[in-house]
């Protein structure tokens, strides 16, 4: 149903010549577009300020193309996570000033200035340079949510220095993203230096008993400092967008 | 170190008569109290805005009356958590006016006015009357910390209308924690039903293949609404500790 | 041994030239064809109302084709399931009309006209896109047994009005088979709305800690919705196989 | 809000002396008691033809009589499950006809007739003596929902024969509930002999590496007999309540 | 050390040229052949009736040639097992009447006729066609060890009158090998039958809950029939070993 | 039935006062007596050599009971394992002259004399004394089997002198049970000196990281000794009676 | 034997009166003191410096009393671990100067003066004053070893100045134990402050996630940190015995 | 910073041209070079010994020539683990000199003399030939570190002769490294045999449930003999390193 059907349906209503549960029953389908194989949001974006983001994890190149269109249609801006190469090639059909970015697997469309989040900075710590993926998948999130992120990369606890001559930068930050993998103890550490929320992503980096992010993930779960919430491993995406919903409260 | 005594050592060092090495030293030991079994930490309400808090779990009666009492002779507020009833008698001896909650098994000492978070509302939901204890824990750690917050209890999804029948309350609430065990998909519905932060807590409450709240962790770390972060099982205390920093940044 | 051997072995019992001993012996041993490798199954027929079902991982694309050549000797309709394009490249040998799904990997074969279920509806609801092969290979194996089958697709729990706007859908569906994936949250909603057997598949889309579908399947199994009955994690032919025997009874 | 004040309401709408929005809130609030603790869902019965199940597990014995006696308030038949002794003595007080299954650990309060199902069977099999208290759980369900159950117990693999000299019983059962522990192989026998739907309770009985029920729930759930539907460990009454709603299609 | 300088050495003893104590060191370091990557243990033949097996799984094919060189050396038969096609290859090399056997990846070389373990028969079961690979590796090992062999595959309990109109078959076994995998039920179902040593071999078959043959080793583990011994998951190879042992008692 | 209804009946089919279709039914159901909450199976000393063991755990005192005396009934030695003391109270009302085994958890009341295995030794090892229950289990079993048994415990692989010094008696064993805790390192080393069959029993002793015996399991299923059979953690029954089994070939 | 038999029988061996083969036997069997339940070994402190430590669980009180007064026979001192009180109590009568550490359940008896390391200092620090006891078990450990030991307790890295203000007394110890539950971090962190060998002990305390120690077992295998070697959960001996082997090198 | 930059910066703050705080600052910033992707940390060869050792799992080739170009730039010696032979390609244009050792998958630069570790030798002992790989991980680690090593590989406890002619080896050891894959038996026996420290390593060498190296991990981890301390799985290097500070106390 597009904007026309729709003012011809509300007059109906004012005229009597639709009944009333008609209409609603029209009107409570509007939020999504039923493209068969997917439902794209299009409400969502009234919702929550930023439209449905595409996972692209399980879907062919082709459905990602679709549903990237249609939510262009809506003049949105589109941001794609775990999107491969082929995947972006066949984005850019759609929308030729699709940028990639090929660590952090993520497609990004601006065609809206987002609005600034003012001077509250997103800090995205990571432990070591295999992390850094995870880490700019969830800088990428947050910044295409129109917010300001500055990154620490490489300050895992094994050299604490590192971490410790850098305590001005977290100091100042509205809202700290940790990413580690192996065993994920930054988190606790970062958590211990500040009083500001944390969100601590683990991830797959490791081998043997960090049984593809396992080890992370209970450090960070059994953290003893108080402050830090987790999402899921290697969700970097998840990370910088509930670091974006708090920096913008 | 009283405070006398570190005016006496400063002007030591501005004599001459202290090297400076050995102020630095005494001065970077400040931060806590060593008792033997436990370092006090009463720097921590200048770093965080509030006071240690008490892990009961694992320490004697005695140990805890102790520390309590330490962290009073600051003048500090007092949340003690996972606190049998014998815990409550002895810290009873140090703070006779400690208040107690059975179901949450929490400790509370009021001795200074906590400096309140203004409108902004903190909503602790919860699946089911048996994740009441650790929804407690969570709403009087948000409380002691100077929160509003408002409680919405048993409206796990199975009857999912009791839960859209207070969409309000979720709406106009700051930060939301889902409590919920057995299969915690409350979580994932509530974090699409709004756009702010969700703090999710599985709690061991189930039986069988929920194995002691593995489960409803599962669920919630893979949850496919995004905004949610997850706290360790049945911790009630670490939600509300997240939710508050959130609440007043 | 052919319906000419039985026959004349059964009248050898009644003129007592065959013993009964070795005529219940042969008559024991007839249900299956015993082709080496397998023994198929041509009694199941007879017993459940269908064939057997060709599951063709861990078969070579040879034994797919004997198998269904064998079963296609005694009349019967034929479905494979878990079949790579190869193996349908040789059923074709054997089968030139048989009809492959792609995403569901099913080979179907229709010799006879199934008998029809009536007017009882099975509803296959999905949580996302990337669960599709899953519930297809459902649809597939329901439809294929002679069911009236609708689908419902990508109405996972983080945009609930997408399940909810679908309602009358539900209600009306004798049986609902719910396909996901992630934390698998949509089988206890599903479950809470309506009153007909809900048969649960968790699917292995995911990353992290859904550990192959684990989570999924745990979610579904603690459902805090009574009514709910699980198979195997992609087990999309399991759940139309018991959708079917339940919508026929 | 009672059938008084309801119908008080209602004519104030047609009066308009009350607006439609707060008619319409009201409404909506209506189908549940929201007792505090717990929100009582009156309107389930309407919904699902039986009224809410109490699980006790995790309620004080009080909470359970408070809820107990809010659902007889309405009339219903009353099934309480996971009901230890004091809880049954607590709930007497407000129901002193409630009747005690100790081994199934269920209370029964029957205030109106069920509807029968008719001649169709559920038949309810388990492996083992120590199994019994599921699948006594089980049995007592489907039996308060109206619904003809036989028994078949101690027919575990181990000794075939004692479930072969019984196939006439499981032939004629509309629907089966398999109870196993230790390797729950029975499920997989039984859901071969019959082409009737099997919902598959796995047990916690066994030691060592049946690790609590997790040996019996992946036999089960990997079944190689189609057909079967598993539940959660020891849940003999989800068993009961999916297996009364297939029967009664 | 050959057998001539072993008994030059030992003539050195009696004449006391050779001191007693390097006498003993240089027998102590008969047993084997040291080759840098590996010990071949020439002495196993002496203690076991068979020499060393070779694991060809990590080895390079180079390695597996040298160890079969060596093997052959004394003079012994060959089985060499988890062998790929270019490990036979180059085996070949070595040992030009080497046979090998895909599906079980085996290696046999035959040079001394193995002694008969007489009219004594080892029973080899599997449930599904999937399992033919881990079946043959154990009937291959069996046979290889001198004992006769007879097979029974196909005949998964899903189906049970296959195996019950066989019973003769394993009756008459005086050792049973079950290789199954899914849920593994079968191993359970022919201990009951028989009162003869059955050696369960769990396999990776399944899938989803299978978790890589978990669930049939977990099965196999908590047998309610007794006189089960099990191996390690896709263990063919173990299983015939075992079986060589008790049969040849 | 007892045997005088049996011949009874028996002679009606001579006469053809009863229908051989109601006799088969008959003697199919003969094996086992049915008394309700068990099938207690009379059939199977004549299946397997010894009647039914009866294992305690999960049954309540009067229903082991009851199961005793009805076995006893028939003449037979009994078996009991897991049992408590309190259930061998009981079982004395019914066998005054019941044996219990307070470490082993066994009673065994013996009625006539098992024919003796000859002079075929088991030979039961165990790695420390905290294994010892167990290896009792194991040992009391085998023995009420009627093997000869010898035992060798608390020569576990940490002073592995212990063990090596004892090698005779290894040598000269048929069979050895090998039951370990901890780490379970004993089956290999075991394993790796004999060329016998060796059934493994892993136990539950230990912490940490043993988690209650999957330590040992899972030490002893990847044993790198070849002819090593494992039963579940704490099984000396299961170990017992296989080894049993296989002595008596 | 006691070496005036020793000597006899040598003296025997000289003189041609005692066969060599059975002098071999006799000494071969020395090492060890077999008791039935258990063999002690007396030849363990010529091994190793130290006789054999008791592990106390799984053992009855009265077994630990005749293995210590074995022990003390021998004139060794005694160290027995996981001593709950009544082991104790029994203890005394066997060494009325047995010494008793309630929190780390230990027991000593000090019947020589141990050889002193020398300045060499092991340093044993936990993260939490719940982790006490373990830390306490490996304390008297690695003193009773004769080793000097200062301990760095509460110093976990939630607050981490409280470790880094003793990094002084990290960097003198020559061995760090560093035990601590939760996430574990704690081993990291100071493995990436010295140069030093670390033995980590992850506890069992926590809670959920935790997973009995689990989480912080993983945690510590899986440190970025080099240098760090692990001990199985709450093992304060084996740390302590370890940190000695390596501080007397 | 270079040296005549920091004497330069020092000299400044001597003649009060440079505030104390910026130069506090620069020197704190000293440890480490920021590259962006990594901060190479420059200090730790004067904290540790010997500069940062270049995991390379996770880092393109690119990065890795970066890391070791910076390194180089110190004089530093080299050594990287985990590289695959492309890395090995990259680094070479960085370091001709660089030593490449396949099946470790190791990387060395030699440029300066490392200061011997005298005569104290550490043993690396595995268990069989596919445990190589990591084996030789652990000895080039430890030589690279300066230490005197020597091998006794494929002396796995299933051939336990091969092991007990070599304890000589053993005994004069000062550090143990015992690397060993499928049930990990080896360590356990090693350490019974001898009083040094033994470093253990699992290995993910095995198949079916050794679940990726976690069976030898389990049993290390809960090894009956004292004095072993485990590294992670697969871990060579990390045992080399911590050998190596052991030996070099």
């Amino acid at each position: 149903m597009d904007e026309t059907e729709l003012r011809g349906m509300l007059e109906g209503v004012r005229s009597g010549r639709v009944p009333v549960d008609s209409a609603v029953s029209e009107i409570k389908k509007l939020p999504y577009k039923d493209m068969g194989f997917a439902k794209v949001d299009h409400h969502r974006e009234i919702r929550t300020g930023f439209p449905e983001v595409v996972f692209c994890q399980g879907k062919t190149p082709e459905q990602v193309r679709m549903i990237v269109g249609e939510l262009l249609n809506g003049g949105s801006n589109i941001l794609a996570t775990r999107a491969d190469r082929n995947v972006y090639d066949e984005v850019l059909k759609a929308a030729p000033d699709a940028e990639y970015n090929a660590a952090a697997r993520t497609i990004v469309v601006r065609r809206r200035p987002g609005e600034p989040s003012g001077d509250k900075v997103i800090c995205v710590v990571s432990a070591g340079t295999s992390d850094m993926p995870v880490a700019e998948e969830a800088r990428i999130t947050a910044e295409t949510l129109g917010n300001k992120v500055e990154t620490l990369y490489d300050v895992g606890v094994a050299g604490i220095h590192r971490l410790l001559s850098n305590t001005d930068l977290l100091q100042k930050a509205n809202v700290i993203i940790v990413v580690a993998g192996m065993e994920g103890a930054l988190a606790s550490v970062v958590g211990g230096l500040v009083d500001k929320p944390v969100i601590a992503v683990p991830t797959s980096v490791g081998y043997g008993a960090s049984f593809g992010g396992l080890s992370a993930l209970l450090t960070m779960l059994n953290s003893c400092a108080s402050g830090v919430g987790v999402v899921n491993i290697d969700n970097g995406f998840g990370a910088g967008y509930l670091a974006s919903l708090i920096n913008r409260l």
